[in-house]
């Protein structure tokens, strides 16, 4: 699975799509372009999030705002209020427990259930049979 | 933290050094030349490789090898004989559980501990301080 061309079936900004899992994880690509994701945390998962293109806004509570860059890895640590935007679209990958909310306990347009963000994966494991 | 400039601090092939972690897994950065990676399996945990830079021969036992090229990510499940070898270098990203070790139950050459692969991201973090 190539990481840059998995967002080539993204095509719906803020949307996470399951690319791969391992352990009790989900890797998921996000496509981003503005700033509709609340401020949220995750109660039970650090967040792990990696710049394949673009830059992203990081903000964190109580922290100046961070500038994220293609190649950058960057942890949010469970319980840890935080908010991303990005003016331009930004490719990102984001690493979670399976049972992690995107959004965390925050529901807005932008929100999708588990089972939304699985679509693609299991399409694609479905074509390669 | 950028991933690619993580490698310039890697001095030694097969020597995977800590450069994040999340929940209870390690992120790795490994520099492969060569064939040292004894064959191999983690009885308790999935690995993630992610490619950064360069291709790498992937190999599973009771399967055709494999080429892996740069933006490539690959998940050998729990149990799953193994090894990974480069004839040239390769930048390479391992994602594994805090306890895994990098060999499973084969001690080599390269083996290293898990003590010796935190010395990097521990005086990093030391350094940020």
């Amino acid at each position: 699975m190539n990481l840059p061309l998995a967002f080539n079936d993204v095509n719906e900004y803020f949307f996470p799509h399951v690319i791969a899992s391992f352990n009790d994880h989900y890797i998921k690509a996000v496509k981003v372009k503005g700033n509709k994701v609340p401020w949220h945390n995750h109660e039970n998962s650090d967040e792990l999030f990696y710049i394949v293109e673009g830059r992203l806004v990081m903000e964190i509570e109580n922290q100046s705002s961070r500038i994220l860059e293609s190649g950058d890895i960057f942890v949010v640590k469970r319980g840890v209020n935080h908010r991303i935007s990005s003016e331009q679209e930004c490719n990102l990958v984001l690493i979670e427990t399976k049972e992690t909310l995107h959004t965390g306990q925050e529901t807005s347009t932008i929100t999708r259930t588990i089972e939304d963000q699985l679509t693609l994966y299991r399409s694609a494991k479905s074509n390669s049979r």
